[in-house]
C-alpha cells in the first residue's frame, strides 16, 4: 500500500471512530483518548492528521453531504427526494453521519467549532438541484428553489431528531414520507405528482440498486 | 404574601433561572450552584423544590407546552398555526423557554431525564384541535391529525434550530412562515387557505393583541 493511500486510510479511520464517539457522547464528553481507542492508531498518527478536539470536530461536520451522494436522475426533485431518504437510511448504518448530525445538532459544540456548516451546505448542494428542477418545467411557479431548500433542510433536521429521539430512527422513512406528501402539491406541477415516488421505503431500495449497480 | 403563594414565587424563579442556565450551558455542564447563584434563593429551597440536577431538567422540559397558551378561536386551523408562531415569538424573549427546547434537542441529557416529553406533549395538545378542525369542515379528507401533528412539531424543532444556528433565531418567524405556505395547500379545505393568515409576524401581532386584552 502505498504512503498517501495509507494516510487515507488512517484518517478515514480516525474519522470514522470520531463520529461513533461524538453519537454517543457528544461535544463535550468525548476526549481524545476515546476516539485513539476506537480507532486503533497512534496518538502521533491522530495528531498528525487532528491538531485538536475542535478540528476533529469541524472534519466530522464537514463529511455530512457527501453520505448524500447518488447517481444524477433525469427528474431532478426525484434526485432531491432520493438524497433525503438515503440521507434517513444512512443514518440508520453510520455512526460517522450520526455523529456529525449529532454535532450540528447539540448546542455544544464551543466557539471554535463552526456548527452552522451542515445547514449552509446542505443548502448549497440541494438548491442547484432544485434550479434544475425549475428550469426543467418540473416546479410550481410560485417555488423559489433556496427557500424551499432551507425548510426542507430545517425540517428534516428536526424529524430526524424526533424520530430518534421517540423510535430510535425506525420509523425515519416513514416520516419523511409524510414530509414529502405535505410538501410536494406545493411544489411539483401537478402532473409530476403521480410519477414521484416519496414511499417510506424509498430510502433502502435506492441504496439497494445502487449496491447492485456496483456488485 | 401567603407562605404557599411565596413557595410558587420561589419555584417559578428556580425554573426560570435553571431554563437560561441550561440555554446557555447544555445538561452536562449546568451546575446547581450556577442555577443557585441566578435564582438567588438559598440552597435549601433549591433541593425542595428540586432535589436533583435530573428533576431540575425534567421540570424544565414539562414547561414547555404552556408556552403554547393562546385563547381559544373560532377557527382551529388559525389556532394551530397561531399556536407555532406564539411559541417562535416567545423563544426569542424567554429564556426558560429556549432552556427547554435546548434540554429536548440536545442528546446530553442523562438517562434519568426523558427528553421525548415536549414531543409527546406537544403532539397530545395539538392533535386535539386538529380533529376539531376536521370535524368543522376546515381540513381535506386526507389528513390524518395525529400524522400531519408530529409532522409539524419535528419540522418545528429543526426549523428553530437552524434558525437559531444561523441567525440568531431572528428569522425564524419568516421560516415559519415558509413552513405554513408550503403545507396549508395539504391540508386546508381551499375556501380557507385565503381566510388564513401565517405572514412571518404572525407571533408578534397575536402576542400584542393579547397583552392589549390583559391591560
Amino acid at each position: 500500500m502505498a504512503k498517501q493511500e495509507r494516510a487515507i486510510r488512517t484518517r478515514r479511520a480516525i474519522l470514522e471512530a470520531a463520529g461513533a464517539v461524538f453519537d454517543e457522547h457528544g461535544y463535550t464528553s468525548t476526549t481524545i483518548a476515546m476516539v485513539l481507542e476506537r480507532a486503533e492508531v497512534t496518538k502521533g498518527a491522530l495528531y498528525f492528521h487532528f491538531p485538536s478536539k475542535e478540528s476533529l470536530a469541524q472534519a466530522v461536520l464537514d463529511e455530512q453531504v457527501p453520505f448524500g451522494a447518488i447517481p444524477s436522475q433525469p427528474c431532478k426533485l426525484q434526485e432531491v427526494i432520493d438524497i433525503t431518504f438515503v440521507v434517513g437510511q444512512r443514518l440508520l448504518s453510520n455512526a460517522l453521519l450520526r455523529g456529525s448530525v449529532r454535532l450540528a445538532v447539540d448546542q455544544c459544540a464551543p466557539p471554535g467549532v463552526d456548527h452552522t456548516g451542515p445547514f449552509r451546505q446542505w443548502t448549497d448542494h440541494l438548491t442547484p438541484l432544485l434550479e434544475q428542477a425549475r428550469a426543467q418545467g418540473e416546479l410550481l411557479p410560485t417555488v423559489d428553489p433556496r427557500e424551499t431548500v432551507e425548510l426542507l433542510v430545517g425540517a428534516f433536521t428536526g424529524i430526524q431528531l424526533m424520530s430518534r429521539a421517540l423510535t430510535g430512527r425506525d420509523d425515519l422513512g416513514r416520516r419523511l414520507s409524510v414530509l414529502w406528501s405535505h410538501m410536494l402539491p406545493s411544489i411539483a406541477v401537478p402532473g409530476l405528482l403521480l410519477g414521484l415516488d416519496s414511499r417510506a421505503d424509498r430510502g433502502a431500495r435506492v441504496l439497494a440498486s445502487l449496491e447492485s449497480r456496483v456488485a
